[in-house]
């Protein structure tokens, strides 16, 4: 397909429409070429100006990413770091806010896939709308929850909102897609940092005529397609629902098995749960064995690289998969000798 | 698949092997997740600092549009320019580096996507070469010659050298293929554009444990690899040697149609042909025709939208691919009032 034709236009506004439902916004939704980190990036060069002040909200690797990519863009970086596998607190973020009354762009994760937690944004929202005028610009990283988590880009007030093609919306990894606010577009206008490729601006004018500037990843959009179609029959409800479930199941198990969970049930992500090997357990370890049996699960990330198992639950995922996860699981512990969680 | 899995790796691997192949580099080859003006843009941020002079050699949107990125990230861009439809002239290269000692970084388009001539870049590197000790960092478009066309990135001495998985490669779009050569990497330590998704330096880091930094194109990369294999199978001259038969033959029978080319036969490009349709004609028109029979092509950018027809043949392309494209354009001329390229 020619991605200058009527063709894809259809795909392109189908794809549009559809996620702006799942965004919960009146706002643009871009679509963009590139990996999750690459909308990310694409966030942060369209607001920001060397030496802007900007408050990161950190609980994982990709608060931590997120922070570093600001700062490698020139922003006055200024951390709100919280523990691995805990959530932040919407009133350490409101102090903050407070206590830096410069901060001209606030970031936050919504689901940080490096430990398994769901930040409560809900919160955060209520803490910057009482801030009114002199609320930040807050950029939402959900790469790893909407589609599957509630998200309610315009109700909350998020001013970008970035996620990506591979994670709940099951398609090909290759699009990133970028929510902008009317409140941010007025951002967009002044900020100075060097773009071209990121350019949201021109993404939007090409959107005009339903195309991208650039060669879009093709095949991906009609992956994307066909998952949005499916994502839509059911609804985001009950996806949500679905989602909250699946991890529900999943945590009952994973204890069952006498493992320890990384998150705690009041912060626990309904798309990707991390549990604790056993002292001297490898993750690397299980996780092969449990790919010898057809089931990838991930290792953890950075300090906990070989001590957890990350396990991935959303998207095209039902209870059946979670019990053959929870199968595999148990018989890849026994292998590497391990019973309900006691090193035999 | 695990893009963090043995299983990756293997792909990973395979296609860098492969592709350094038709490369003809010893150089490091990166596989970035975007399309090829993503690759264009790694090209510049890893080795420019704000305010380095760079002289850009255009004939054409996509030489234009390198130039213009090269502005954006604060580069003072000196254009040697020539008209639509022409090539370079290496003396003109010498002189303009000789007029311009302080041009640090050299940027070149092999192959003129928007007007179907390929720039002779065999004696852009005896220029170069000539210059010795003074010769700035050459960059080099590959985008739509690559993997087509004979480009010997070391032979030639080309410092940065960018593809992209859609053009040749007979690929999905979102893969764009950076090599860099030994003398660019010193470059890029001192290059001080910011930069974190095109982080060149990271990339060539996970490719020693066989990843990428970011989520990868997987989908992507599976095919890629297919086609490589395929073209490995071919070899180099023979599809070197095709490309030139099926723009002979195609030339042939676009000007039995009584078209003008738009590039001369000296400078024709091997992958991309663009004819000028008679005086009146809408390409537009005459492409919606073709496509109603199955055949895509594309119409002219730029002042030439709707002056020129650009047939593609590239990749997976045999000699009744072009008599069929041929034989559809005859029939939508008709249609549209032209036999023989004469208005009726």
């Amino acid at each position: 397909m020619d991605h200058r034709s009527p063709g894809f236009e259809g795909l392109l506004r189908e794809a549009i429409l559809r996620l702006r439902r799942f965004y919960q916004t009146e706002a643009e939704v871009l679509v963009l070429t590139a990996s999750g980190t690459g909308g990310l990036e694409a966030a942060l060069v369209n607001v920001l100006s060397p030496g802007d002040a900007v408050l990161a909200v950190t609980n994982g690797a990709f608060g931590q990413r997120w922070a570093a990519m600001a700062r490698a863009f020139g922003a006055d970086v200024r951390v709100l770091e919280y523990p691995w596998g805990t959530a932040l607190n919407a009133l350490d973020v409101e102090q903050a806010l407070r206590s830096n009354p410069d901060v001209r762009v606030l970031l936050t994760t919504h689901n940080e896939t490096s430990t398994g937690v769901l930040n409560d944004l809900a919160q955060v929202a209520d803490v910057l709308n009482a801030l009114r005028g002199e609320r930040p610009l807050w950029l939402v990283d959900a790469v790893s929850s909407l589609g599957a988590v509630d998200l309610p880009m315009d109700a909350w007030g998020c001013d970008v909102v970035v996620s990506a093609s591979q994670k709940a919306w099951m398609s090909p990894p290759g699009l990133a897609f970028v929510g902008v606010s009317a409140r941010a577009w007025e951002h967009v206008a002044l900020a100075s940092c060097p773009r071209y490729y990121w350019d949201l601006t021109a993404a939007r004018e090409y959107v005009q005529k339903g195309q991208t500037p650039f060669t879009p990843a093709l095949s991906a959009m009609y992956g994307l397609c066909a998952a949005l179609r499916s994502m839509t029959r059911e609804g985001l409800p009950a996806i949500v629902a679905r989602h909250r479930r699946l991890r529900d199941q999943l945590r009952v198990g994973l204890r069952a098995l006498g493992l320890r969970l990384f998150a705690d049930d009041v912060c626990a992500s309904p798309t990707v749960t991390a549990a604790c090997m056993p002292s001297g357990v490898s993750a690397a370890e299980v996780k092969s064995e449990m790919a010898r049996h057809g089931v990838m699960v991930a290792g953890g990330m950075g300090a906990f690289k070989d001590q957890m198992l990350r396990i991935a639950h959303l998207g095209h995922c039902s209870p059946s998969d979670i019990e053959q996860v929870l199968d595999t699981l148990r018989e890849a512990l026994a292998c590497v000798g391990v019973a309900q969680g006691r090193a035999i």
